[in-house]
């Protein structure tokens, strides 16, 4: 049952770019609030938003062969997104792995389990989104899969997806829906743009969204 | 059951600055070891040190709705308290609803829930203690309630109570009671200062707190 | 049953801070995987990375009494291990400890329950791990004990072990294995320094560490 | 600052019972939502449901010596309410208290904290709701207060406040509002009866509450 | 983006009992180790043993509304699966809808969220595993999906897969592998009958597996 | 560094069955509150109360290798404890194992990780102990070791140690200190019996413990 799938699609890396700008609040918005990791996926350091092509892991506890397998697989642009087959939070990856995929041009690492030597990767700026920090070593003895479909930290991930993140968390979005989604995120940008300013000037959103009357209708008493 | 309470009763903002000066710990201790929120509200950014007045709301799981009511009565030197009505980790907040309060003169936001927008709202300095940092949408369907008594974090919180916050967490201090911890927290604070100076010098805590005796007599033995 | 062992042996300091350079993960794994305290022990601050030789402090839930007995048992290049007795996230430590702890020449805290004053420690640069960050009073009424063995976050810390802490937590290695472990320790650094420059200029670790072969017998198929 | 209030107002029994016989969910229904204590407050044994009059703890960590002193002020048909003043799960109850508390016509015990002796209250059909199960002893040192108002589990109870409890979790109803929701649970009661039947009989809910059309004019699609 | 689809294949119904009889564990591991739901799912009560065909529910947090629908498209030997679309514990379902439910032949309800009336369930031995027990009411404003692929606790849970739910937890397996996966699970029951047997008598699963070698070849030492 | 160690001392029978009359809560309040695990452990099914002598297993995450090592090793009135060497929650152990460890005589498990097959070891009346109840399987690829010092759940364990366990949870007792215990644990037994007949008789507490003045003494004010 262990395969390593070697020829993925991608998107595009204009699309890919597109998505990085507008960031993982605005693209899950854009895409009908869909395809959030869960919130326990922080950043081992602050300001870092990216968008990559994902190179999935399934990965058993306590077992970190996987990643130099699936670091044959990178091609410049890609994320590795790795999910424990059962909860774990070992320490799968560290400053050697992360030299190693910088080199294949690895994005970053998205892992619902720990990383490890996090004063390295941020002096690198190697970004990794993660359930914890944690110095566990990890051993090489079970088989795993390389770019099969996993559910990370809630979130199903296809290979090839889009993940985009930053220091709000992690998004997942379709390959196929890309461009669509960048469109929509970048929509939103704009009428965010204007509305930001009419805020900052003091206008109310109560005003702005017209919202008054829907709120009296529902039954809201101002006392 | 869904109100806006539009006048409430504010300390003395000289009083709630003062506050600010002391920091939680101290103004915490100064009340008798009362008005701690739980240690999971934590700040999105270290640094900040601020007192406020309460605006509270009291809104359903996965509904900002009431922010934008709460926003309406806001006054400078204010701050946003949300507790969800059942425990919930979406982002209610973010950038844009952090413009319109900071242009109504709000000094922050204390929310048992999520925000997002968090590298914006660093960049802004617009301070938020929160449970969750995780960009999940929410709707605008269901009413609550804005200044009416909350439970926030564990720590019953009425509109116009001041709120101190800083890196250790966050503390509510009972409006009426404001002037009186102030000064029980700066009469700690200058006796601290000569206790830091002592102790700086090398003198034990149990000399100038003269613990032996009371060591003795519960049974400490040395070996 | 409170006691406090007033001579304990120490590792000698150069070999502590041979231990300090290698770092967390390093150091655990060179002792064979063993050592970590749980990963919610997380640091106060990031960038500090310390060895020192432990005074153990057993503590009653929410009672910081011990800490100013403790204090008395600080040599420089020591740092304090705290463990409460039940389960606790109050915050017995603050800045006022930190300036007595320091005069003693006391390296930073380990501590599994709360900290607070955290603004003032990083000013100071006192390095602390912790369970929580909360500005929770503690109380001065009931013993432990100082320089027993105790259990820290999931490990054993004997006083006199040396304690290893930076921004991948914390490693404890036994006293009388320190030499031994530190030896290995840089050995396993100079191998990686190796293995670091391999892997930078586009080496897969599949191929430096001869993986294909295990891979293939496990029965991996690449598809 | 610690207190023994002695005389406390008491919702009458006759309303008590009433709301022990609605039960957890439909008592927090007909009170508007409002009231439930946080859902890790569970039974030690399933089965009970009951009602009683609060008389409320706030204790220090670890430190049980206010149940003996709260015990003196029961009166049948009250029950225990204890929150710590920082989270702990030691185990505050065990037989011997129940023994006691029973004796002064206690009806059982809230605690967001631990209990232990639970195969012996469970043989008593002593009813508990707590945080956790924990053998852990305390002690009697620190003072608290008895009949004051607390947040225990994330809600207020003031001392004579009606708690209802059962599988579901626990309710809190202001003592003053007791007899008005009381007859509002009971109304919903008698409505549910109806639905129950027609629910059997194969109605829908979407039919007997007339949902379709509100779901088409939100844009449900069926496909 | 709201759906519900009404026509969905299922599983044959002599399949979905064979896997009822196989239970949680076993289905498990002739699946290949794929397939659980998160540990967090329990059982409202002990000793249920179902299977059944997902109708699955992707709903809000706090609301409902959508399981009515759900229930509509229910056929007898179905399950419901509910997954909110972000972390909630609101109570969803009760004993009116489980009333509703069973009416249409439904066989319980997995939901990664609350559930209440949890006496009322257990007295209709109406079998549910759920995140948490919590009595807190939910509206009926926001739309949800009604049989479109759910992650539910961390597992991807298609419409018309088979669920398998036992003491042990929750295990999906996926409709077209439903009857493959019922071989391989009862041919492994059949080789544990006769293992067990083994084991009952005294014999030692090193000697049966054939382990010694394979243990001293890896290095495990007998001292 | 795996090892097993074969002989390892034991204390004597007498004296562990007369600690299991004690239970957990007795025995940890006898031996000066200490050696309690987490409150995390809870029995599989109520009722259950032993005691035992410790088989300890040191094992990685996700594999149960090691359990097969150590039930060579058990002798009548042995108890299995296993920590695993990172947090894990699989389920390590099941009915198989269950009728091969109580072939060799074995009174139950300790696990701090998880356990499956639960209706079954219920069915048995094989007690267990257990972080989690889940179905995630398990590998045989990696070593770990037996009858070497463990810490459990937060507590030392070495083998041959005292295990007591009941409805409270789990409580370890040194081996060379377990008559000693078992005399205070008895001792404190008989002074309660006495106590609970003067508590049920409506004596209070504070009457019988003499707490008033000392309650007085420290400042507790009658309202």
């Amino acid at each position: 049952m262990s395969v390593v799938v070697q020829n993925i699609a991608r998107a595009e890396q204009t699309v890919i770019d597109r998505l990085a700008v507008c960031g993982v609040a605005t693209v899950h918005e854009a895409q009908g609030r869909r395809g959030l990791l869960a919130s326990h996926m922080r950043p081992i350091y602050a300001g870092a938003r990216i968008a990559a092509s994902a190179v999935t892991i399934s990965a058993p506890p306590g077992d970190n062969w996987m990643i130099h397998v699936a670091i044959e697989q990178l091609q410049p642009g890609d994320i590795l997104v790795l999910a424990p087959t059962s909860p774990c939070e070992d320490g799968y990856f560290g400053d050697l792995l992360a030299t190693s995929a910088r080199a294949r041009g690895c994005r970053g690492l998205i892992i619902d389990a720990g990383v490890r030597d996090v004063a390295d990767l941020t002096a690198m700026q190697f970004p990794v989104w993660s359930r914890a920090i944690y110095a566990q070593g990890t051993v090489k003895e079970t088989l795993g899969s390389v770019n099969v479909s996993i559910v990370c930290a809630g979130a199903l991930v296809n290979p090839g997806d889009v993940i985009v993140a930053d220091d709000d968390g992690v998004c997942v979005v379709r390959r196929e829906e890309a461009e669509a989604v960048a469109a929509k995120a970048e929509a939103r940008m704009a009428l965010e743009e204007d509305k930001r300013k009419r805020l900052a000037a003091g206008e109310l959103g109560l005003d702005i969204y017209g919202m008054h009357e829907k709120l009296a209708a529902k039954g809201l008493r101002y006392v």
